[in-house]
């Protein structure tokens, strides 16, 4: 409720320092040209009231009783991935005013990304937090306990290909919000199974962050959540599900960010792999990520984005289940 | 998945068989025009999966055991409403083709839901369902019983005022369909509480169908649930809420419906009264159902959808909440 109230103005404010949004280059063709000029870094709605709260309910726990330091583990990830998105974004617009872009270099932000990945997997294994460091199979209903460097490796792996899947999936107005609610709402229920309380509140707290985005964000929508929003989010959602132990369900429960990215990762190596064996272009996709092919196919954005929801919170509903197991 | 997969020959039959949405008269002048055309009587496809799963999964334990029979009223009530709403959708067709209309005539409609709803609310008191019969008061945590009378004449009152509301809400792609598949989920949540398992599988087996539905009536929508759909899934709502004894927190629960039938009595009273004690018309909304006053007022139809699920979504958590206390 705080941040519809405070949504209004919010969007004011980056309308008039016009922080609008640019579209790539190959979308220029499309529906999509309309959405230029809309705000961006519609994140920092998500983010700061999520942050605010999680520190308001837990503070005082950490600091007189020295309880739930854990939850500050995904907050430092939240801020430092939506300050990574936050400079992605910034490039974004000083390129469209013409300006020189000073911006982060593509390898250089993934170099960051793996860096932020690597200390927050590095301090989860560290600081043995009870359901982390180990990995709980369904169905056989076991938890394996994972040596150190081996759950790094796989932790950093998860958390850095969570950011980019989500930021893949932010691009039809509503889509990156309501499937990472949904998401963060799976995990909130499977931290409550597991009594980690703190879990609890931190995904709920960005569940109703990310309500008060949508409501600006519904389509046609008045901002967009941006890099800032998305690597965040993305990040987060990773970083919870390494804490939970439950990072086998991810590619369920986030079955469609997961989707997204395996679209992009196959569309670049069957048109490089046909080139250099075949001499011609195959792409199996119209355009990625996957949305866009649906949108070629005739689906309206809108279309798309509730049956991309729908498949995403059947899927959230399975994963939850199988947590159970 | 099943409804999915159904509903793309079935949007082909309805079509085939031009059973086509007729709109208001008053709504001519707006973007509803376009509408005209699309296949209604959409409901079939919640209601006929959601009776099909529901007796598949309980008819052995009723006709062995004679456990879980409580499960046949709320399928009744479903099947009742549905045949009414069948006839009212019929009804549109038929008049606007230029043939006679042969349809009931509102007041014998209203007398019919009344006799089905006093049939099932004296069904439930006379069989002494366990939570039906009594009301549960959150915060004082106790269970008030009902004298027979008084339960049957607030149960009949609550499925009727439920039916209706539903009714009202269609109106914009999705919106009935979210809203009712958001508050059977949270009454599946509270029969999970109450460990009332029939109750639960009902609920979800009808979210489910929902889901399917919205799948075809996402903006912009292939096909409308008609009244065949919001009639019956409204009544079943609410006997739902009398049979869990939690029907106190069905205003909280379906906020939406709830608002967009206070506006409609609101306005036609307002009208009503100032007519005749100032001469003039006053009317508080710019059209009612309370969705077109939003509408007039420049939201998007998406926008209307989204923003309203989010509230119901939201108090939904709220009445579940108050389940527990």
């Amino acid at each position: 409720m705080l941040g519809v109230i405070w949504g209004g103005p919010f969007v004011a404010i980056l309308h008039r320092f016009n922080l609008g949004k640019q579209i790539r280059a190959e979308l220029m063709d499309s529906r999509h040209v309309q959405k230029i000029g809309t705000p961006t870094m519609g994140g920092i709605m998500i983010i700061l009231p999520a942050i605010a709260v999680t520190l308001a309910l837990n503070i005082s726990r950490i600091v007189e009783a020295g309880e739930g330091r854990s939850i500050l583990l995904p907050i430092i990830v939240l801020i430092g991935f939506a300050l990574l998105g936050v400079i992605d974004d910034w490039e974004g617009i000083q390129t469209s005013r013409g300006e020189v872009g000073e911006g982060l270099s593509g390898k250089l932000k993934f170099a960051l990304q793996i860096l932020l990945a690597l200390s927050a997997s590095s301090a989860i294994s560290y600081f043995e937090f009870s359901y982390a460091n180990s990995v709980h199979l369904p169905f056989i209903g076991a938890e394996i306990p994972l040596p150190p460097l081996l759950f790094i490796a796989i932790s950093t792996f998860i958390i850095v290909a969570t950011s980019n899947a989500t930021n893949f999936t932010d691009g039809l107005d509503g889509l990156a919000g309501i499937i990472s609610a949904s998401a963060f709402g799976a995990y909130g229920v499977i931290a409550f199974l597991q009594e980690q309380i703190y879990m609890v509140e931190l995904c709920f707290v960005i569940v109703g962050a990310c309500f008060a985005f949508l409501w600006y964000n519904a389509y046609p929508a008045q901002l967009f959540m941006g890099d800032t929003g998305s690597l965040a989010l993305g990040a987060t959602l990773g970083t919870v599900a390494v804490m939970t132990g439950e990072w086998l369900l991810l590619p369920i429960i986030a079955i469609v960010p997961v989707m997204e990215i395996l679209s992009v990762i196959l569309q670049v190596a069957s048109a490089k792999l046909s080139r250099r064996f075949y001499g011609v272009d195959i792409r199996p996709f119209r355009r990625t990520p996957i949305h866009h092919h649906f949108e070629l196919g005739g689906w309206s954005e809108t279309q798309i984005v509730q049956r991309f929801w729908l498949i995403g919170i059947l899927s959230a509903f399975v994963g939850v289940a199988l947590a159970l197991l």
